[in-house]
């Protein structure tokens, strides 16, 4: 998501370091405790973590975030959901935020499809990623991929799979029967309504 | 393929042993040689094999399918191809015409999606199947899958790669960019016409 620089985005980080730690790494291995512990890679506004993190009051969530415009409209959302916050950084620091096995689940919500097979190496489910996920996540760890770009999608799937996941609840058009518990993001709003078709995936890596 | 029965149909399959050879399960471990194998489970009335045999003359093909009307003209239609046979046979028995390891390639063209979740184990990619076909691919061995059915193509995908299969080549529309190698069966000619989706994926073992 590429929005104006906002004035003052970075203060409204730093205004809440209950929300948005300014040291994430010193956190690292103590996240969430007992509590399951859900990522959302490239958060955005928000409006899925906040929403997920009023449902289920018994999950911790964590949301990252590089770019600080977007991500001050999601701490500024935050008014009152103690099992929500943020880390300012890039995915690529995954492992200094959180130890191997830390996090329960993953979510990748429409990130950023990079088409371009230059770019092939950027894409959130690229090889070099999908291993570092398998270390963060847990033994019944999984990540739950979203996203509205076909090719994204039939790459993520083959990267998947070529790399030791499992799939389950793969559909290729999740709004024509929406689950109950779907929860939209920003994105997949407006998707809908142009009646564009949602890809949908779970992967997981098998007990071994 | 559900067809009309058709007068004299067994008679054309045992007038032509060379090709239907009468005795199929005696041919195991010895149906090609050193030539590579591949096998079309459900082969119908032979366009998509027939033209494949043409094409690769240094592959021997054969084109598995229980019904005998369908098969007749599947038959008729080879009157010159020597690297083309046929089982007139069931793929619940695959395992008592050929040896393990002995295929190199299982083509699964347009099978019945057998949609009603009691009739699952009839699909032929459900597990039972997958674990059998495993045993009787070569280790660089690969099952190319195309079907209509948006479902049963889901289906497949989690089938595969929850049994240990990787995914290559996976398509969600094969007309739109068609490989100029992509051999088009009677089935998939008609959906073609319709505008219809194809969606292809090629599954193979990892070399463990």
């Amino acid at each position: 998501m590429r929005l104006r620089k906002r004035p003052g985005a970075i203060e409204i980080l730093r205004e809440r370091p209950e929300i948005v730690p300014p040291r994430p790494k010193e956190l690292r291995g103590r996240w969430a405790g007992k509590q399951s512990l859900h990522v959302e890679l490239g958060t955005g506004k928000g409006q899925f973590l906040t929403e997920m993190a009023e449902k289920h009051p018994a999950v911790s969530f964590i949301g990252v975030e590089k770019i600080e415009s977007v991500l001050s409209y999601a701490v500024e959302r935050n008014d009152q959901q103690d099992n929500l916050r943020f880390i300012h950084g890039d995915v690529a620091e995954l492992g200094d935020y959180f130890a191997d096995g830390e996090v329960d689940r993953i979510y990748l919500n429409f990130t950023d499809p990079w088409p371009k097979t230059r770019h092939e190496k950027r894409r959130l489910t690229y090889p070099t990623f999908l291993r570092l996920y398998e270390r963060l996540l847990s033994p019944t760890g999984d990540i739950h991929f979203k996203t509205d770009n076909e090719d994204f999608f039939t790459y993520s799937v083959m990267y998947f799979s070529q790399n030791g996941y499992h799939l389950r609840n793969l559909t290729l058009d999740l709004h024509e029967n929406e689950p109950e518990d779907n929860v939209r993001t920003e994105y997949e709003q407006k998707f809908a309504e142009r009646g564009q078709r949602i890809f949908r995936v779970e992967a997981y890596l098998p007990i071994s």
